[in-house]
């Protein structure tokens, strides 16, 4: 599956993954921003109708302000997506919205799919792509991932010189988290939600956890900067939260 | 070294590290290309009197359609960087260039430095950062990275799901490189260079070698992609380089 970029010559449509970045709307590329303009479809993952807002569109708010600049209207293509762990719902989500993506594609329409952050960084740009690659020309074009996002709005170098960076999600074993810990320099722990207050306690199991800053929303409107993360308490996180850990000392 | 957004009210101007991305001039985010048309001076680094080409800026070049897109003319502050291994003359040069941002800054001016990728991700706005964080109100805008680069024109996703992630310079040691290796789901070997006969050795020699894709300079012109790694020579890679290696079967 490392060829998604098959350029098949065929008279089907383009299939655009736009990385739309991680909330502010001004963190949008030129170039997604052009594509929203241009293209004949613009399609999205989009709250179920068991959600408390169903048809609620992350991804579609932080680029409204591009598409309701263009000259007229495009078609959409609104994916509902059901929250739950269970991962065989959510592949009928993408079945079914694949379906209705190939029929524009096979009209020879331009499809872009708007993907909050990085289409490729645990983006769900991925599970389209898998099922369009075949068939169709597909192209991702880079967002704005979270981690890159939280860095800058705590001010805090990710990695300089000759660091090494670990991403790990919130629910790794605790024993691979603490080895992990005391193997990199910096870390971004994602995803922390309900795992804080066991994350908080491995990190100051590991003497890194005045090294930890603690960022939820990054980039919105609900943005929240913690310095000193001893003060959390022991209630969850939101999901869009994440720990970053970098050295103290830093080889300059 | 954690508060660097210190928002002292203060007549002076605001320091912006803005990330420029990749080297697709498409790939600057809407907010960056505004600053930099809205600011008073624009800051780079570039190449040395010692270089083939002094005075030549790398980031400069991706900003250049944004900065002939503005009004009036930007004062400009172009900082000599030598191409050393040693760190004593690059902390000269951003001893220096501080200095005139200070001035700048001082007399109340905005200030936009532009950094190639992210700001805060092996980036150098980072030394000018932690000289000017105490006086002045400093700003990071994110920008995209190349390992988010890379995947997007490998088309192959970074990571997915529950997996891990480890982005390694490739001067760390054979030992570490192949532990990380048998550890990690995705991985980014960065700066290959002359890293890359070795870096090759040890991803068949993990096992991963099939799991592997080569790009080189993403995005830019002279871009290249290898998915087969097998076929590279020998030979040296340039310093814009790098291996990603992903898990051949995805925890779909």
């Amino acid at each position: 599956m490392n060829t998604a970029n098959s350029n098949s010559p065929s008279a089907s449509g383009t299939f655009y993954g736009l990385g739309v970045g991680p909330g502010d709307p001004e963190l949008i590329t030129l170039k997604a921003a052009r594509l929203i303009k241009q293209c004949d479809v613009i399609c999205y993952l989009c709250n179920d109708s068991d959600s408390d807002r169903p048809g609620r569109s992350q991804s579609k708010q932080i680029a409204q302000d591009v598409i309701d600049d263009r000259a007229y209207n495009a078609i959409e293509i609104a994916i509902p997506m059901p929250y739950k762990r269970d991962r065989t719902a959510a592949n009928q989500a993408y079945d079914q919205g694949a379906e209705a993506i190939r029929a524009a594609l096979r009209k020879g329409q331009t499809v872009v799919f708007l993907c909050e952050g990085d289409p490729l960084f645990f983006g769900s740009y991925a599970y389209l792509q898998e099922r369009l690659c075949e068939e169709f020309t597909c192209i991702a074009i880079p967002g704005i991932s979270s981690p890159n996002a939280a860095s800058a709005v705590a001010g805090i170098p990710l990695t300089m010189q000759k660091e090494n960076y670990a991403v790990l999600s919130g629910r790794l074993s605790d024993e691979k988290i603490l080895s992990h810990l005391n193997e990199f320099d910096s870390l971004v722990l994602m995803k922390v939600g309900q795992s804080r207050s066991r994350l908080l306690n491995l990190l100051r199991h590991s003497g890194r956890l005045q090294e930890a800053v603690y960022i939820e929303y990054a980039t919105r409107e609900q943005q929240k900067v913690v310095y000193d993360v001893a003060t959390l308490d022991g209630g969850d996180g939101p999901y869009f939260s994440l720990f970053i850990i970098t050295r103290q000392q830093r080889n300059v």
